[in-house]
């Protein structure tokens, strides 16, 4: 974490010093404003958090609610997310509140006596070192509580406008309202506060406004699905039990049904997911009204021969789902010209529902806000050309199509009696084969103006271009502090470029200096096109150099220039920006990177965006050609 | 981190619920109480934050600033600090936001150019992983943030009293101020309200008001120490710099004179220690007067052939002080009866005054806090009688007079030019030697009713008694979690009972589970003697079973019931207190625990109280009965 550079920072250093709108945020929804957040769940916090990065972009978030969620909803949080909230700068403070899933049991019918459930097999979570963050399980309103501190503590000082509901919207294409081109019903629905409705105008709008949103249905997107709804009764208890895997994620088949059992933070809470069944097709909803007590009873029908005696129940509620996919992740029609730029985006639940089986839902739904988020920001700060905005769906409404995919084929699994599988083994097969897709590491976005070639994958074997950037540690030159050189990547909305260096020392002439010396000098390098003047010379490129070589092998200021980029009104060096390989624990090697080096370039959603040669400088000054713009 | 058990909790679950005198605490400074503490520094703010986990214990702490400090004096924190920061719940976050010392190097003058200086030795900090903490730098005023978090979000909400000074105190012998026999006067100096002096009465007043204590000079108490007094100039300051280390903790030792030097969080402030030398006799505090100017330049002479840019001085002072040790760390005099109780305690500066060189002060200071803190909140809310207070004086005078002794010959050995030394290399030989009483863990208590004897010490030969209990890693059962089981001792000011497992397995017959049975039904026992009935069964001992055999080969419920504890309204079982011996990180071997098992007591400030034979119930239960009331 770097403070004290723009002056002595005596309390959190995770506040940032306000800036642009920041300092001087109306506390007030305005009438007009650049960003409009439609509602404050998984999706669209992130994509506020991120955003809040941007001070001079004005970012507004409303919400129907008065206030903070309190409880319920989703709590799986997989190892990526993890990853998500280190770049928001607090992973390690909700890991410590969560409860850490590290393996899973599966119960079935015993067959010496069938009305009694048996434990099979209990894999282990992450058996392949996935991440080095854990899965877990934590109440959604947590991780939104965080998302609020990283916003407010933002340079924009974003806080979400509470009471406001979303009735419409409609993008103009009337020419006097090209600055602000949507048009915004909103209802006030404070309590004690009478209700009036009230237009509001955005450039763009976001709606992560969940599975029933309006922001979807008013620019005339629909979920497509065929398969049937599902229900489960879904509750989160205090419970006396003698159920030995009651701190263990289980997936339970017996006689009487099945339940997905997950343990919740602070050791006593269990969320327990009793499957009711499909829903016939003209139900009508009846199964919301399944009495609490009958999925209870279920439940200890279901757990025979432990008992569940139900001392509290904290929340619960009926899932009715279905899968289903958006047809579009914007307001673009399939026939918009190749300029055209989307102004209203979907996000999570308004662009996929599915089964909360898989423990997916806030997980994608985050991805999907982190991807918009950094765009937007980029776009309306003039740093990107608009055209960025197009990737979004492209990019989204496939990695969302892939966790439909999934989760059908999950929850069919989960659903089917162990005695209609051809393996009875199948559930807990599917599971460990699935983990890294379920851990939310298969996204690999396809090359576009953000996403290079695969060319020299060679170079850096580890870092799948389209991926995500899988951290390793290093040993941070400067003060001896071995560094998993990721956990720096905050969401800033700055390109990372990671420079491995080739063989020689830090001080001899080397293809790495001579990268170091045209990136720092050469009039064209990206570092001087897209840099303000008279900002810090580390505004827009986070540059970090990997050496090979023992640390204690060469000096600090043995790296070039250009690792020690001026910042703040004493123009103070970085010099956070120098690594060395760990003698015996080898980055090149983890991370199979080719010993003639390599720069590796990471988006600001830490997805990789290209790996290239070191003295590939031509395609590296291409690359940024068609994302950024000069100042 | 447990919680849920009283009701759902939806925001940060360290936040605990309010009782006692949390549910109503007056917000002024009221007329009586039970503890006043006087300053609002490190060893005052521990012994505050301790006692807030004592709802029935009426405590202020006052402080005669207007507000929280916000920058200057201590920053060195030991790794031992950091085991008590994980106590009150903030290692982790502080972690992350503090520099990691990981290395020191030492610089010399260069034998081929004296007037130049050249980097000799660089020893690693805690080569022999003393603690899983590490060693750090950060700002007093975040050290001071977080256990001001620790005690409002205690059951008792307490915050600071800010704008009193204290003047006097006067300890009654008056029968009618029994009750209240610490009368104290103190002055109101808010700014911007008018001063008037006013009178409050204590049970008991803690001094933490530093090296120049008027609580101390009430209560008659000297520091006695014969050496001359030394000075340093420090500066806070962000500089422009070739010199290579100055991200590294360095000990400069240069023809003009010698730095010690910190690099501070961050990432770009430093803190020097210029070394001003001797004062003389009769200075009368005339080096105080030194200017900045005076001191940033005899650095950069210091420094040759390096230059520093001095860009900003955050903060920075002119430090004279001496080796004193106050004559006694309470009110009570040498001849006092036995059953004498001492009313007035001294922590911190008050009683202990040295060198900041080794970066001992907040960290001692800190202990001195942790350990008059649970002693006062035992004996006030009955659970302790009133001679436990008087092993704070007789445990922490000798760890004080440690100190003073250590930091004689590190200062003295830092002072002395390397041509003077009879080896050029003493310094950082006594460096590395040193780290382990540096970094907080030789003291060592003396037997009293507190701590035991070493008789059967063979059974646990990794935990001196005495000594801090070291944490190591085992394998919950509940939840398969690998978790540090000193790390969830706590400052509630509990015993922990930690009983390792015989070699029987779980649910065969065994010692553990004679002694679990004892434990659990003995009408004798601790638990059932010292436990206020209708409470929570584990609201005195936490008591927690380390199983030899992997966690997989015996259930949760295989533990005896004793390690259940009922708690909350709903009576539910606490099931995180079974653990097992990890697979190939073997908790027995690295520990030293015997194979038939054994009881290792701790107690409320992570000091290992008593070594015993699992079958040693006598024992056990003799100890308790000496430092124990029955509620």
């Amino acid at each position: 974490m770097q403070f004290h550079h723009y002056g002595y920072v005596s309390k959190d250093p995770k506040r940032k010093p306000a800036a642009g709108i920041g300092l001087n945020r109306p506390a007030e929804l305005p009438d007009t404003m650049d960003v409009l957040i439609v509602g404050t769940g998984p999706a669209g916090m992130i994509t506020a958090a991120q955003l809040s990065m941007f001070p001079d972009v004005h970012t507004r978030i409303i919400e129907r609610r008065d206030d903070r969620l309190v409880l319920g909803q989703a709590d799986g949080i997989q190892a990526r997310s993890n990853e998500t909230f280190q770049a928001f700068q607090f992973a390690n403070e909700i890991i410590e509140e969560a409860y850490q899933l590290t393996e899973m049991a599966f119960w079935n019918q015993d067959p010496a006596k069938p009305e009694n459930i048996v434990r099979g097999a209990r894999p282990v979570d992450d058996e392949h070192g996935i991440s080095e963050f854990p899965h877990m399980i934590v109440n959604q309103a947590r991780v939104l509580d965080y998302f609020a501190r990283y916003m407010e503590w933002s340079p924009s000082r974003m806080t979400p406008d509470y009471g406001w509901e979303f009735l419409s919207l409609e993008v103009s294409e009337d020419p006097a309202d090209a600055e602000y081109p949507v048009i915004v019903e909103l209802k006030r629905v404070m309590e004690g506060e009478e209700e009036y409705t009230r237009t509001v105008r955005a450039k763009h709008v976001v709606g992560s406004d969940g599975a029933r949103s309006r922001v979807r249905e008013s620019i005339g997107r629909k979920l497509d699905g065929k398969q049937a709804n599902h229900a489960w009764g879904v509750m989160d208890v205090l419970a006396d039990t003698d159920f030995p895997d009651i701190r263990t994620k289980c997936a339970i088949h017996s006689k009487e049904g099945s339940i997905l059992h997950i343990p919740r933070e602070g050791g006593y809470l269990s969320r327990m997911y009793v499957d009711l069944g499909e829903v016939p097709e003209h139900d009508n909803h009846k199964v919301r009204s399944t009495p609490l007590e009958k999925v209870i009873e279920k439940a200890n029908a279901i757990l025979t021969p432990y008992y569940l005696d139900v001392k509290d129940v904290a929340w619960h509620s009926i899932y009715e789902v279905g899968h289903r996919l958006v047809d579009g992740f914007d307001n673009l029609p399939d026939d918009a010209s190749d300029d055209a730029v989307p102004s209203v985006f979907l996000t999570g639940d308004a662009c996929h529902t599915h089964s909360a089986k898989a423990g997916q839902g806030m997980n994608v739904s985050m991805q999907d806000g982190f991807n918009i988020g950094w765009k937007l920001g980029q776009v309306l700060s003039g740093r990107a050309p608009a055209s960025l905005l197009r990737t979004y769906h492209s990019e989204r409404h496939p990695a969302a199509a892939a966790l439909i995919a999934f989760d059908k084929e999950w929850s069919t699994l989960m659903a089917t009696p162990v005695d209609q599988l051809d393996d009875p083994t199948a559930v807990e097969k599917y599971y460990v084969e699935a983990e890294e897709f379920a851990a939310g590491f298969l996204t690999e976005y396809s090359e576009n103006l953000i996403t290079g070639t695969t060319e020299h994958q060679d170079l850096a074997t580890g870092y799948p271009v389209g991926r995500r950037f899988k951290s390793y540690t290093a040993m941070r030159r400067a003060d001896a502090v071995p560094t998993h050189i990721g956990h720096e990547h905050i969401a800033d909305g700055r390109y990372r470029i990671y420079a491995f260096a080739d063989q020689p020392a830090a001080s001899e002439p080397s293809k790495l200096r001579d990268w170091a010396e045209w990136m720092n000098n050469d009039s064209e390098s990206p570092l001087n096109r897209y840099t303000p003047t008279g900002g810090d010379r580390n505004a827009v490129f986070d540059i970090k150099v990997i050496y090979q070589q023992d640390y204690h092998s060469f000096e600090l200021f043995d790296a070039p220039d250009v690792f020690f980029p001026r910042v703040g009104p004493f123009e103070l060096q970085n010099l956070e920006n120098v690594y060395a390989s760990l003698s015996g624990d080898d980055f090149f090697e983890a991370r199979g990177i080719s010993r003639d080096g390599a720069i590796v370039i990471v988006r600001p959603d830490q997805y990789v965006a290209a790996v290239l040669p070191l003295e590939d400088t031509g395609t590296l000054k291409a690359f940024f050609e068609q994302n950024l713009l000069e100042p």
